[in-house]
């Protein structure tokens, strides 16, 4: 397995990759690789020859230092299961590479990046769609992945790579869950024990909503009460939103459910270090018989 | 000469191009071709052995319909100019193409971009940082040129190239002038044969910096009053702006020239149409023997 530390060397790996008709499949991540990402790296697989897993923590996408510095980080133990897995290369930036002084040029989609996890963290979306552009740049795949349970940086993804052109295929993959249904994600070693295990709401009231539409209930107020009955069931949970949205464009669906709606929770729990783990997760629901 | 008219084909075009070894030039103009243009194609051609001209007015970096309107569009002839000269390709984007439906992704450097034309023209440098990522991605070019009429176009797409980390070779190409010493700009056919002849003043005013500061004269104060007293040598011209500016940031230069300084100019005049034409030019001026 490579390790590549600039975008200076992975741009000429890439292009040498592409001269000799490879494929490339890029899967960024902020590190603390679970299975959700080696999902991911087995959906680039299925897609490119030779799959590149970026690791880095971009700091414009976090909105206080002490998200920032709470992330995990376990590059030891990222590496090793990327060799494990079969990664072709990993991509290690500084971030004197990516945010070079002075740097001050950002990507942005509008609109599609103000409800939601960009309602609740101002400019996170913007730091998403800027750092994924570097990687793009960097990496010069044909086909990148991201995981479904970031649902909206999914859309923005594809928002930013169609509207601006990029001739990536981006591609969303299922989210990978706990024996319980928690959706994996880094934050989750952070809970406190008892935490963790009233996190199990989160993805009951998720089923309990889709449940509830294949038996014929589109009405949103019903499922809203549905919703905040599953996550009334935790006591140390604190609910951010429970949001109905259009699946494509993330408008806001009201009244009743007349497309494929998005379900999109994000509650907050205590974490071992002090300061609150914010945890989302949604599902589609599909309102005609699949 | 290729005529290619989407992204898609214009990216096949590359990719194809890039497996064969070869090197891309690209030059992005807004057509109405003129002498400064195909200057810009020479410099592509010493530089890249398949040159792509690209025409199209972009309309999200005009201010006002008047001047997106106003602006000359000369399509058959600039196809004919870029034949004539040798250009591989011209690429021919159209609005749909560019800026689908709900296109609202764009890329901005902001600091470098609020100063100067920024000022004057609020939202123009998104537009042009949008548009030129999107031609990047198109064409895919080793390479690409523009011209230093437009200084701080060049400023903020180099400042955009290194940001997000474009593998391209971002070129500027001194300025063509008229006999007179006008700058050529696709907006001078519009000038009225009076202000046409007045407009001689713009660049006789830098001369005149510049051999004020070539003696020895390193004062803004009195450089300022040097480009004024030539300005109003024209009784049609209106300024705008004659500003001082670090020729590396653009960062405001004032008291004593102490490094190499741009001085930007901006003067209106009067149009045959009614619009007033915006002309500007710059000369970077230098402190040290050269």
């Amino acid at each position: 397995m490579e390790t590549i530390r600039s975008t200076r060397a992975l741009q000429a790996r890439a292009d040498k990759l592409r001269q000799q008709g490879r494929r490339i499949g890029l899967v960024p991540t902020m590190g603390a690789l679970h299975e959700g990402h080696l999902s991911l790296v087995d959906a680039a697989r299925a897609r490119a020859d030779f799959v590149v897993v970026s690791i880095y923590v971009n700091p414009t996408q976090f909105n206080g230092a002490a998200d920032l510095e709470a992330y995990p980080r376990t590059v030891e133990a990222d590496l090793a299961a990327c060799e494990a897995h079969g990664v072709d290369a990993v991509f290690l930036p500084s971030d004197e590479d990516l945010y070079p002084e002075g740097a001050e040029t950002w990507v942005e989609s509008t609109e599609i990046s103000k409800p939601l996890e960009g309602a609740s963290r101002p400019g996170h979306f913007r730091g998403v769609a800027t750092v994924v552009s570097k990687l793009f740049l960097a990496a010069k795949p044909h086909v990148a992945c991201f995981g479904e349970k970031d649902y909206q940086q999914l859309a923005v993804l594809k928002r930013m790579t169609r509207d601006l052109g990029f001739d990536i295929d981006v591609v969303g993959v299922p989210t990978v869950r706990e024996a319980d249904g928690l959706a994996l994600s880094s934050r989750n070693v952070r809970l406190t024990p008892e935490a963790r295990t009233e996190a199990v709401v989160v993805s009951r009231a998720l089923d309990a909503a889709a449940s509830a539409v294949a038996a014929g209930e589109f009405r949103v107020e019903a499922l809203q009460h549905l919703v905040q009955t599953e996550l009334d069931k935790s006591v140390l949970g604190e609910l951010d939103y429970a949001e109905f949205r259009c699946a494509e464009s993330l408008a806001p669906v009201t009244d009743v459910l007349d497309r494929p709606t998005l379900l999109a929770l994000a509650v907050q729990f205590p974490s071992k270090d002090g300061d609150p783990v914010r945890l989302i997760d949604n599902r589609v629901l599909e309102t005609s018989p699949s």
